[in-house]
């Protein structure tokens, strides 16, 4: 029988855990670090930002190492099985997360490099409110895989609307700003790439907690139109 | 001991392989279908492939559940763990081909529904190239997969550059294009979404291609700037 319960294995069960809470924490950084970057035209910044996407890239790699290794090792069933199976199909997510932080940096690059005409003060207010959103989801769906909390995870699902609506209304305001002064239009699309990428961190943390709850339940729900109001 | 031998267990193995290869051949479909409905401004084709992602999206639930059932009943070790590990994490990809896919077709509709104004005879040649190769990527990716080819995989990787340069240049051409002609922004942005999808469809066979050669090679290239030379 292969031993489940002995202490190296709750103990790297345990690492497992706390090494994709970290990186999630660096992730959140990543997105804060980047918009901040943008909005206050921070360009060591947004260099350091873009340099420390590689430890983001490194936990990725230690994560499906530490995965691989109990399912060697361990052969582990049931509960534990689908615990790091989840974590495995998480990093990729977190990993991804951390390269929409990067071409976000990238983006404040650029626009620093270009003359400073503000499109519209409003997406200046709207792009942090949308970092906020999207940081938020991050840190909650991780929450959720760690205490195994599937209530928790649908909550992250169903507030993935507001970063859409945000990303909408944004989408629309710049668009009509571009058609107003077609001479901003590159940078306006700048700012417009950088809405996106958030809405996409949206995502990304929305698939993190559809997983959690096929974690939780053995249920799936992705896929679904909208989330349920219940499980 | 676990029976790594039993004819069960390498049925089920080849039934995953089997399924992987299914599900990236409806993602390709899905690819060309959608690509042809915007070039073709064929409504119906283009609400047909919106609807078939569905089946991408039961396929990822159906090889998700292949991989923990091998993981759960068969305890296996070494190469096929992670071979299953792998199939674990390419269904996320190509789901999210298909999503791109459906992206691109709902773009289809939208262009339908506005005035023909076509910006730039070359987009519309560009598209399909760019399709083509994001295909080619896909399929050859999902081949050094089931063969366990990392030289093809890595050839893969290389491929990507391709791709990355003609969403470049259309990117600045449709740019030009609307600073020519501002009324047509709304309409010349759906068309470069459509460019950057496909860009993106790129970068998810490309992270297929890269798990291959970790599976092969046990040895990650992720996160490399560029694809070493050799393997």
């Amino acid at each position: 029988m292969p031993q489940h319960t002995d202490r190296g294995y709750e103990q790297q069960l345990s690492r497992l855990r706390a090494a994709v809470l970290e990186m999630g924490g660096l992730v959140e950084d990543q997105i804060a670090h980047a918009v901040r970057s943008l909005t206050e035209r921070d360009q060591s910044l947004a260099r350091a930002t873009i340099e420390r996407d590689d430890m983001v890239n490194r936990f990725d790699v230690e994560v499906d190492d530490l995965c691989l290794k109990l399912l060697a090792l361990h052969q582990p069933a049931a509960r534990d099985l689908r615990l790091i199976t989840t974590a495995l199909k998480i990093t990729t997510d977190l990993e991804r997360i951390g390269d929409m932080a990067a071409h976000i940096a990238e983006r404040a690059l650029e626009l620093e490099a270009e003359a400073p005409v503000e499109p519209k003060a409003e997406s200046m207010i709207d792009l942090p409110l949308m970092g906020n959103l999207a940081r938020t989801m991050v840190h909650r769906a991780l929450d959720a895989f760690v205490r195994e909390d599937a209530e928790l995870a649908l909550d992250v699902c169903r507030s993935d609307d507001a970063i859409d609506k945000l990303h909408g209304q944004l989408f629309r305001a710049l668009l009509a700003f571009m058609v107003e002064d077609p001479t901003t239009i590159a940078r306006t699309m700048r700012l417009l790439f950088v809405s996106k990428n958030l809405e996409r961190v949206g995502d990304h943390a929305t698939n993190i907690a559809e997983m959690v709850i096929f974690l939780v339940k053995g249920r799936s729900i992705r896929h679904m139109d909208t989330p349920p109001r219940e499980l």
